[in-house]
């Protein structure tokens, strides 16, 4: 067991975040709060806060200087945050004292914190915004094949009555689709710039404090709050919660997967699987199993950040530092989660020889509630009831079909109907075939993920 | 310790729920489902899936019938869920089979259970809506008076730098505010009908399983989700999420009101608090700390929420159980904390003394970074800050104040600009004020809170 | 949904808690108390802190006063805990002000409502211990019935390798087993006394602090904790996480019928299950689905208690709150699953001849591995183990059984003992025997739970 | 914001964990599995099994052949578990098919996994055992040293009574000082080796399964747990039980630490404290508030391992993947509050003045409960608690102090007795003494931390 799967060369394999883990580095850090502290010179620049060509200076500086994050681990150690420490290497190297003296001009450390935060967010967004639609463009294709393909759906485990593989492709698909859906608004409403200094008034900032933030908002293309939100960790629940909810929609796949695979169900086959280590003729379903633990362990994450949202005064150190664990391994779960959701979509088959053997022969007492509002054209509701569940007993206890059972009992009746899976499929086929749709139209209108 | 504090004799007054205590009883419940069954019977009656007259008898009888939810107890206990008790009893209730035969008809126990869910979470949004009205109307009036009287801000506890209290009861009701504008938007797209059958297909309303939900969500004036939301609890998290942002956010107040009632803190009062058993002199801020614990509790069970989210196949009843068990619990809390929060609101009262006690004498170091600002006018930023942080050792070590100090060390500056708190709050003043007019506009707007 | 299921009219059939529900009541609360302050009375009286003729009033006015807990509400609610409000009724009730003077002498609240919770908790084992005997005996004689029955050990979902029936019930009943082997050890450790006064000191009760304690723990037959443990909650914790691990223990057994209840599977039946509202062939496994949730809910509970735990300064109401909020839910839990248990246990049967079904035929890939281990005699390990993969692949592509062609590989062998289950149960005969065997001791051991 | 603070450069000096992290990197991982297998030939030698050469060969190639992580993470990611791929390549490296054949014979990945992870945390332990030990005795020498010191003690943060400050960190290192005695039972029944095959029945081992096992344990030093645990995860919940209750223990530290520093009270300081980035004046308290979001973390992270904890059939992948997401966090969280705490201990000194201005003068509140017992010798004691109740109050009407109100009141009587604090400690300078000298037993008893 390695400290983080994410992270670990032995596990990052089947635990694998692609470009997420990297926006989470200590050089994608350094590098983020550089990029915000030129922003921010820029823009107190443009407004005569500082001298233009000290925020110049700045500016081509924070391009230019690479800083080594182990170099300011000892400070940050003792100061709990890492800008001081920052600001004092960039400061050095920028070996212009005049101009380097304007960096960070009033700033607390948690506006260049959170903002650099929100940068990155806004590229984990759009990375699981093209793996979603990546993970989409597999469920349109199964949903489209199996729109009309019956198998029996469960509900306590059981067999309750059939529905259509392809519905039950658009039923994991629907809720990443409405997720895609939800990212415009959820982005101009919670990528947010902060800026109001140390205790939230932006008292160094003069007169000028809110010009300054939507100054700055521009210029890194982020949102402005208007006012402070150290304290208000709102965006950040957003933000987290998003992603959370795609590892949560994720995790369904996962559970159904591992559901249909299970050995006397098998309904599908997901190639590529893994080998035990004593057992020769396993295929193990390792990515649907991973799918739940990261929904599992993303829920149990998300605690943690609710309860480091419960802040303190004007800075709460011990809420703030509880969101640094667990913020980050709640977006490389969402990540972890793409990635091992695409493998499944890009191997999964039905196996419609057992999905039919399943609402075949002895097994059609799936078919009980088509037969009861079959029986309900001619008796009352409640007596077809009683008359079915009579049956279906009758059926079990002599090992024999409903079907056989119920045209002994209603001879005079053509009960296949009631038997043929195609014609009780409902609203089955129609709900594979629109979300298919919906996943063209979104395709249509975004031919490529926003690379904001 | 009583089961639920909540609904106990002894701690209710403490942990009072108000309306929604109501919502979650059993009465309540068998009611909403009642109501759930005659609009699903009505609208079936409007599309001639059952005979009109039948759907009228059914109307009817939802709203005179009187159902024991205690009769329905060893039932419900053998099926999991009441609604098959429920809607025997019922029928028997009508005592006209004739109509009693179409209760029911083709829905699943999860339409009738979720849509009646869905009714109860509508009241619980405008009762909160109420209430955090009532609150933020406190804050207005506090926030107002108080837009400029300096108090000290913190950092890790410590005295930072000054802001004014009518700055920190603004940063109280913004994030108040902000869910008031979601809700909205969280009504349309999360208070939903249900009505999908028992394995999500709707196979037994017909080809008219579209138009028959659609009818049937006009009639309770809910949202048509357009599909089967049976495994898919976006909506429930989404509403439950709202309420629990309440929570934290009023948990935030209890935290604040408890740092700054502490023995030599004593920023506030909070009339009418508690006495202790043993020690005649203290008021202890009960409620305060009440808002916090509901806050971490409002986490924990956020999680339990988001854990009852995972379902496998059509209807996963571990999962729906545990959705049970947690979910009105979030309901109740929120709610207990209006009640709570409410108290505080009509009872707080700065102790105006002690906030400039805080700020001035021996505890001036709180002007530290307005000092540093002023001197960076001659000397560099670093320079400055380096100097202010020598004078302030100087000091601590001489038990003497920083302006004191730092006049002997720059007798040709007029320094005072830097001392006086009241020309170093920056933008508490105005956020203060804007806050106050952003709740007046609210109640301009809605003149009183919906009743929907 | 209702407020708490375990208090529902409508669920508590279903979400039965028996007498644990009733330890939780207020009057059962209320009661608690007056017995912890007739038992400080009765200490005090003996060591001559308080008068002896004042200290047997009392005594005796715990046991005659009746003291309404919707009485106390209001104060309670101002006070945040009820030991006020409730001293000062049965003062009142006492009728005689010279010996009421000395009710709760030198106590805090935490004091009375800790010891008091000690009584429930005590009850609550007790409870939960008998409970867990009677589950254990049903399930020994599953153990011992079924000790041989081969059945299909599933890892990934997929059939592993052949198992016992009784080996299953052994899995389930030994962690249960092992916690019953706990109590003696966690009644000593954690059922304590509180006594410390105000601040944890005991300074009201002077230079005989120590023995007072000690005296009224004997007399209320719980430990003497030697030291205020106000603020270390860990006997708590220790008590609410035995009762969790139970809950979880049982949960397992809920996974597992769950799992072989589903259509497909089928191992075993569990009499009297649940009916649907809409479709009549179905049985529902209610009650293992019960137990899985919870179980999920007893971990999130426990994430509440543990925050609870941590307390700032001498009495840290939030903390001490979210515990109450917490706690009684825990227990509750417990109670519950022990119930729902017992109706599986009273009702289980396994499906001997769907066991059978799926290690025989087409699926004898389960005997793989006894394969490798047979042929491992003539070939090396790895050769053996890339044989019967090559094998297994075989098997599958010509839908033909492994050892049918296993034999046309190695004619010359023979190769059956590999492919009878009963020869390849290793130790599972063994372990259901020695688990029956365990509880057989206990049961001789402790002819009947202890009452303590 | 790094993926993990605990391995972050940036951040790992804060957040440090010492020897934990090494012993959850890939390395260390690969070492322990190694030498769960060499262990396992050598048993399985020794007891005939596979052929003695052969176990010595593969005993000497296991502490010999190196093999990179990396190279294992293709395989790994397919499997699922780096098992497979890890036996294949150490056959490989061993370069003698003939006794690289009899690896990993009839062991399942669990088994090695399981049984390296117990390998690791018996390290973890004796590390935090150490680490505890060392923060106990800077504990020690502050109770001793400071055991008659009085000081406030907060009751819902308000002044109740005075206390010492040695009894107050008594009541720190109470618990830490429990759990150390609680470590030879944890190790004993919970230290396990895992060996039971593939399903749990120890099949491939035959007959001698049990004594196999025994043997390997003898080997490892582990214990035998005498059955199957790989879904019976207790073993594991107790030895993280216990972890994290270290953790919270030293978070109780951590949040009194981050109360005595406020501004305000200031009766600690804790030198070698942090700066701000904007605020020259600030020493923060930043190792007090990572200690609580520590303890807050460890909560929340419980909860998934409990979680992870509810198995189903004889292995459960989801389970099991959410155990590896979550454990290593909650051991690299304890160690990094033990890092943390020591800190503290080593830097943490009284203000005695801040501690005496707190109980003097104006805020002689504070002897409000003594003065009452006082009085209590002449009046009743409702009586008297009424009288001081309302001198209470004139005190802060008059901004008098409670001594000089009580002593007009009482003219007769002398009350000084009731506001010297060293006469109303009550049991604190025993408490602190008593906790100092068990430590110094310990000392006694355990010379140097076990290092088993």
């Amino acid at each position: 067991m390695a400290a983080s799967l994410f992270e670990s060369q032995l596990y990052s394999g089947a635990f694998h975040t692609a470009e997420v883990g990297r926006l989470f580095s200590d050089s994608a850090e350094v590098r983020a709060m550089l990029l915000v502290e030129g922003a921010l010179a820029k823009a107190q620049g443009a407004l005569g806060i500082i001298p233009e060509d000290s925020a110049a200076a700045i500016q081509r500086a924070v391009m230019e200087v690479a800083i080594d994050p182990g170099a300011l681990r000892a400070e940050t150690a003792s100061n709990g945050v890492p800008v001081p420490a920052l600001v004092s290497a960039f400061r050095q190297e920028m070996n212009a004292p005049e101009h380097a003296q304007y960096v960070h001009w009033g700033a607390t450390s948690q506006d260049i914190m959170d903002t650099a935060l929100m940068l990155r967010l806004r590229q984990v967004l759009s990375h699981v915004e093209k793996k979603l639609l990546e993970i989409l463009k597999h469920l349109e294709k199964l949903a489209t094949d199996h729109a009309d393909l019956p198998m029996a759906a469960r509900s306590f485990g059981l067999h309750a009555a059939p529905t259509s593989f392809g519905a039950v492709v658009a039923s994991w698909g629907t809720p990443l689709l409405n997720l895609l859906n939800e990212l415009a608004d959820l982005r101009s409403s919670s990528l947010l710039v902060s800026l109001s200094g140390s205790v939230g008034t932006g008292n160094s900032f003069g007169t000028e404090a809110a010009d300054l933030r939507a100054e700055f908002a521009k210029g890194l293309a982020l949102t402005d709050p208007g006012c402070s939100w150290h304290t208000d960790r709102t965006p950040i629940l957003k933000l987290l919660d998003w992603l959370h909810r795609g590892t949560l929609a994720l995790g369904k796949i996962g559970q159904d997967c591992l559901g249909m695979t299970q050995s006397g169900i098998q309904e599908i086959k997901i190639h590529a699987h893994g080998a035990s280590s004593t057992l020769p003729h396993k295929q193990n379903p390792v990515s649907p199993a991973i799918l739940v633990a990261l929904a599992r362990h993303s829920s149990t994450l998300l605690a943690g950040l609710q309860t480091g949202a419960l802040h303190q005064f004007q800075r709460d150190p011990a809420a703030w530092f509880l969101e640094w664990l667990t913020l980050p391994q709640v977006a490389l779960t969402a990540a972890n989660a793409c990635e091992t959701a695409l493998k499944i979509g890009e191997n999964i088959v039905p196996s419609q020889d057992n999905m039919r053997a399943h609402i075949e022969g002895q097994s059609d007492l799936i078919h009980a509630e088509a037969l009861v509002f079959l029986l309900a054209e001619t008796l009352t509701r409640p007596e077809a009831q009683a008359r079915v569940k009579q049956m279906c007993s009758e059926a079990v206890a002599s090992a024999s079909s409903l079907q056989i059972v119920a045209q002994t009992h209603f001879p005079e009746l053509d009960l296949s109907k009631a038997f043929d899976p195609r014609l009780n499929l409902g609203q089955a086929p129609q709900d594979a075939r629109h979300f298919a749709q919906r996943i063209q139209d979104l395709a249509t209108e975004h031919p490529q993920p926003t690379t904001r």
